[in-house]
């Protein structure tokens, strides 16, 4: 049997187990685990050097060496995450809702867990003790499939961390990590239906597009923005320049950051040329169309592909928009469906926006940086859902659970 | 363009739209549609004898030629079946939270359609009406993709109901037909994602399996129910035959019905003789364990095959178990996560089998058969989920729906 299917058949049986386990035995979990992370450091900072310095001969960039590294802020980040997840209230057993039948049936609809989580990822650790833990908290057995560049740092961690929680009373088998990185040994974990519940990729966009076109197991579509603002024409311009330039330049990296800037023709002239002198103060890069080049010659020429792309970077499309319609179509058509924002003091306006953008959050008057699962106040968060089946938007521990029908009768069949 | 893409494109670009709907208007539309189908039920029914045709002369077998049917009285079954739609709630819009943050964003959860549905489905034309009335309902555009035989009953009824919506304000396009019937169409329509939010598979095993293997577009698995009977060595004999008698005869060829039985050692001696002289007086075919072959000498032997099985048919395979404990495990082993019951005096086998069975429903002392959307009070089903993503168990119109955030500032940005 290949590695990816006993793991994963072990991960299945420990999440029986799991789904019983009650609430104080989980956080007594993270807590161990904590304190293994603590106690065992130079383990994972160890194994972390062998993957930086084989990371470093290939050549790897130096942001994602940055993102591969593990140091000792590393760990308290780690700790801290811990801390937090262990706060936060178990969902599981909630009843969501219950109710009787005119024939006695008592129907109640329980919250559980959803059984075995496969987490895809990139070469960040940090994923794998913040995934885990999320997991567990939810009552769900994990299985890691992280990046090759990671393993050594993967085995240490998942190493320390499994001992840990196993030794506090979490199922032997709950937290699975394949080894195998070769992509044969994704593509069968994602086809493992039966066995997996759900896969989340967290990565950038060819990661997430490789597990949605292979997986036959359900997916969470997570983290892919092309996000909008749209400078309406009766904003207030110094609220609109605000949160442009922090929308772009906050963390220009992250999913929640925007790539293009929709200006209303009305308010171009009065708006643009602050704002864009403010931007590339702040070293942004601008591609305009031809009415924002008008305004502003230095800008490049906004090309088709700069509508479509998601820079993660200090770059912004800009374009004037004739008013709202020209607003909203151009966000449908290109749109990931993650984040739009709108600045308007016309009410009407912002109802409409609000009603007729199709994405997971649109904001009014404010940064579209705000989605995320911290920042809306869930404590937590496993990813930015972009599809619209079981999550939208930032998804914190209740998303990451199912229910069921639990009904008691007293000898209840059904008439023919 | 291909038929399909066309066609998926024209009901997104209608989904938009028909999202931002009234109630009044969808409810306007299914009273139209109900008309419509009355008055030129005609019409149907003469597209429908050319499919019947078609389909005798391959030689298609009686039960199926009986689903595919059209007469008067379907119709009129399709017409009750709209009404009961139309009374029901609308749940676009709905706000599901709503909560202000400590910097003084307002963060409302709004109910949303889920976008564009498509239904894939077998030779039963009712489903036609079925599905479109509850995807209207819950403003979601639908495009169809039903079986080659009842292709004309299929092109006849959407050409009936569409100009009946589209008369009645539903926006153009928001009900699709896919007239090409070859496997490529159904392929392509799976993998139209961007396009397609959710398919619904509503068939067999086979075509679920198709369905849940082929899309890289989000499905629900429906439907597949190998559901077990656990009568428990404190159970109250009669009520246990009861239910075992309901839940395999009351309509041997639906999801929802058992087709295996489990049965503590310590009352088999007591329990099987009289369940297993009824069951066969209800023309069911035994197929048993060693044990019940004990009791039962006519019994056939049970394989391997027959734990596996959904026979939709009046055959039963019994096995004596050991305790519980045994129960459990065949269950979890053999289940399809549908739906199992157990009859129990005992409220801790009870506790028991309904925390650590992981089926979408489970019953304490009532038929397995209870598992349906209007048997739960949801008042409409658009079929029975077994996977643990997004819905689980009957799904009524919510299940037909996703959410998204809207958030109100002034001007809120975020701190680095």
């Amino acid at each position: 049997m290949s590695e990816v299917l006993t793991k994963s058949k072990q991960a299945k049986e420990a999440s029986r187990k799991l789904a019983l386990v009650p609430e104080q035995t989980k956080n007594k979990a993270l807590e161990e685990i904590a304190k293994a992370l603590d106690s065992r450091a130079k383990e994972i900072v160890d194994a972390n050097k062998i993957d930086l310095e084989a990371a470093e001969k290939k050549g790897m960039s130096k942001s994602l060496l940055d993102r591969l590294a593990i140091d000792g802020k590393r760990i308290k980040g780690m700790i801290e995450g811990l801390e937090v997840v262990k706060k936060l209230p178990d969902p599981v057993g909630e009843i969501l809702n219950e109710w009787t039948r005119p024939n006695g049936l008592k129907i109640k609809k329980v919250r559980v867990p959803l059984g075995v989580i496969a987490i895809i990822y990139e070469a960040r650790p940090n994923v794998t003790v913040d995934a885990v833990s999320l997991c567990l908290k939810t009552g769900n057995a994990t299985v890691l499939r992280g990046s090759s560049s990671a393993i050594n740092s993967n085995i240490a961690i998942v190493n320390v961390i499994s001992e840990a929680a196993y030794k506090a009373g979490i199922p032997e088998g709950s937290i699975q990590l394949i080894e195998d990185t070769n992509r044969e040994s994704v593509n069968e974990l994602l086809k493992l239906n039966g066995l997996i519940d759900v896969a989340i990729p967290r990565g950038g966009a060819d990661l997430i597009n490789m597990v949605v076109k292979t997986a036959t197991v359900p997916t969470i579509e997570t983290g892919a923005g092309n996000c909008h603002l749209y400078v309406e024409k009766t904003a207030d311009l110094k609220m609109a320049e605000e949160i442009t330039l922090n929308a772009k330049t906050n963390r220009p990296s992250v999913c929640n950051a925007i790539e293009t800037l929709l200006v209303d023709e009305a308010i171009a002239d009065k708006f643009l040329p602050s704002a864009l002198k403010k931007l590339k103060e702040a070293r942004v890069e601008i591609r305009g169309d031809e009415k924002v080049r008008g305004i502003d010659k230095n800008a490049k020429q906004a090309s088709e592909d700069d509508w479509k792309t998601e820079y993660c970077a200090l770059i912004l499309a800009v374009k004037v928009v004739s008013g709202i319609d020209e607003a909203i179509e151009h966000i449908e058509k290109y749109s990931t469906k993650h984040t739009e924002a709108i600045v308007t003091k016309d009410k009407k306006a912002a109802e409409r926006f609000v009603s007729e953008i199709d994405s997971s959050s649109v904001f009014v008057n404010a940064s579209t940086r705000f989605t995320d699962g911290f920042e809306f106040g869930f404590g937590a968060e496993i990813g930015i859902s972009t599809q619209k089946l079981h999550a939208r938007g930032p998804m914190g521990l209740p998303e990451l659970t199912s229910y069921k029908y639990v009904i008691h009768g007293n000898g209840q069949v059904r008439a023919t």
